[in-house]
């Protein structure tokens, strides 16, 4: 098989599995018992925080682990819910008002191209969304304009998990600051926060949460060969929140229920096989990823390779052949068992055509033609040569085929 | 080692790690993915769905995968926003009274001796709590007295976790038919659901949610051999929740996030190697329970047997060594390498001294002196008379030194 879905799903490595085992079987304690140990296994559990912290430049008090990023997300904009004009009022407001007398501006932004359990959580508040340019890349014009007094939570993932287009939260987040300014001299105490998804950017950048500029930082295991059902909330100093799950405690009270501790061990083991491999990583990808675009030149069908070329993960290749149609070329490929899908696992199983697409302007016909191709550890030249090839023959087989049509 | 503490940690047997190792390496993939590897995937997490149903009489869509009991809890009780008198306007009124005008009754009854994880979750509503007797049992008359008209969820668990007193839901679930009958008599339309934390019962009891008469079951993995991180909530027909965790639309919407496979096979698993076993493991935790009882009873100082004998866990024995400090003995016990705890680990590790024995009506001196002793599938007849032995000499020990003293 030859496996291009590395944004959808990374097996576990036998290393990442064999750090978690031990905590499943012979130091399976509760992390909160109180003899020996359980006190080792709430120190193995205090360790693995640290290192998941350290490698986005942050200490193992600043994270909070929860069961994967969609969590973290909905944790991340609970900062909202802490804040002066919370929900409660807000939606109380919005209700009496019945639309008659004006509603406040929204408190939060989102780019328009972000994952659903951004947007979705985004949803449960007064929100608007950000722009980007046909490479997927922000407005920051756009953004700058739709900044009110009222903004608290500006979310940008780091990376797009459709086009792997790089952010640039640096920007955004001075942008951010010379806001901040602007409501200290006017006396405004509305805070502004900057949350960002980075769960594609994790295993092929060097993430620092301060030259970031970021207040929370959503993480993942499940995308950088870590275990599923695992990951983490970055929350700078200050930032308060609402806790999400609420019960014994844990967390420093803002995420109960007994710790998951192998799989913070083994998510923990998985960056630190990733640390310091980064640049050399994305060498090897950015090869691949073009020995696979020469591959789909050649096709009969023009393919038109999506986002910024720029500021891409290295990883990434997203394309379109206009005119076919996707999801038959994927069910093609399966057969050569050559695996990759169309966006999205969770929206794309939905069969809804992609926002992110949409977003930056494709057509339907180019929307109904694109492919996301995402390698990742399972790749090397010869299997991306061999896919490049099997791809580009389905191509052009399915062009064939609806020309004679 | 003798592990005395199952309640709150059990080990994931081998059979369990063995099933569930596949979905973390070759079966990586993301279940929501289109290609076919995936629809295996997607189809070997859906069986293991109806296989955790099954255990409790019920089908895969009846339940709700979540990240283990407390979130389980929180999500049973987001029922409340969803019924008319929702959380906002509640709220809202609640903040525009300012207690001037007489306050609605509390829309939720929790048993005074749940696990934080529901007593946590019950403070986001107007609540109340029912009454248990001196052995942990539910007061039924109490009960009865505070249902009201606007009550909308009764919670109470199965089996309380630090002295395993069963409760008598079926008893409980008449009462509730009684209300509903009584509301439609009189054209109310409030609902009223009961939901039950079944965590601690699940290893030793056939359950079965509709002889049970729950609308809201909480499962846990990690008290029955399974991994950490996982547990489920059973829905029934018509209930209807609020999303708690927004994101990819999994779970029919109720909780997204990519679906922890390898979690809920596992699960699955433990539960397949309970089912049909429950039976016999009683016996042998009532005999041996029944050994340890009479070896304590030989202490110097006089044991209370703490929870209803007669409707208790099997492997639960908790027990209060009056005038001694139970911290005290746990870790001389710890030296003898004999492992158990106060009570619930979250709690206990906050040092506050358990809600549960202050309910059941013990006093300072027999709070103190308390040990919750919860077997498993670590504990044979050998290893159960060495800490019997180990246990008594310790309380010996600790009753001549305060005598002395």
């Amino acid at each position: 098989m030859i496996y291009l879905d590395h944004a959808a799903a990374t097996p576990v490595s036998e290393k990442v599995l064999k750090a978690m085992t031990p905590f499943m079987t012979e130091n399976f304690f509760n992390p909160s018992s109180p003899y020996l140990p359980a006190v080792r296994v709430r120190a193995a559990y205090e360790e693995a925080k640290n290192q998941i912290a350290n490698f986005i430049g942050a200490k193992g008090n600043d994270i909070v682990i929860t069961s994967g990023a969609t969590e973290a997300n909905a944790l991340a904009f609970t900062a909202i819910s802490c804040s002066e004009a919370n929900l409660l009022e807000r939606g109380a407001n919005l209700r009496k008002n019945n639309g008659s007398t004006p509603v406040k501006s929204p408190q939060i932004l989102v780019l328009e191209t972000e994952h659903a359990s951004v947007l979705e959580n985004a949803k449960n508040y007064d929100y608007d969304t950000i722009k980007v340019d046909h490479t997927g890349l922000i407005d920051l014009t756009d953004l700058k304009q739709k900044i009110t007094a009222e903004t608290e939570l500006i979310s940008v993932s780091l990376a797009n998990n459709e086009l792997g287009t790089i952010q640039p939260l640096a920007e955004i987040a001075q942008i951010i600051r010379e806001e901040r300014l602007r409501r200290l001299k006017k006396g405004i105490t509305t805070p502004l926060l900057l949350h960002s998804d980075a769960s594609q950017g994790l295993a092929l950048m060097e993430i620092n949460v301060s030259r970031l500029g970021v207040d929370l930082l959503t993480l993942n295991a499940a995308k950088v060969s870590g275990p599923k059902g695992i990951g983490a909330l970055f929350v700078a100093h200050g930032v308060r929140l609402k806790p999400y799950i609420n019960g014994g405690g844990q967390e420093r009270g803002l995420r109960a229920g007994t710790e998951n501790v192998a799989g913070a061990v083994g998510f923990a083991k998985a960056l630190s096989l990733i640390k310091g491999h980064q640049s050399a990583a994305r060498k090897k990808y950015m090869r691949l990823v073009e020995n696979l675009k020469s591959e789909l030149k050649n096709a009969k069908v023009e393919p038109i390779f999506l986002g910024s070329s720029k500021h891409q993960l290295a990883n990434f290749c997203p394309v379109s052949f206009p005119g076919l149609d996707a999801e038959r070329l994927i069910f093609m490929l399966e057969e050569k068992e050559v695996y990759l899908s169309t966006g999205a696992a969770c929206s794309a199983s939905k069969g809804e055509p992609s926002h992110v697409l949409k977003a930056i302007g494709l057509n339907d016909a180019e929307i109904k033609g694109s492919l996301r191709i995402s390698l990742g550890t399972l790749n090397n030249e010869e299997n991306i040569r061999k896919a490049g090839k099997i791809i580009r023959r389905a191509v052009d087989r399915e062009f064939e085929r609806t020309s004679h049509a």
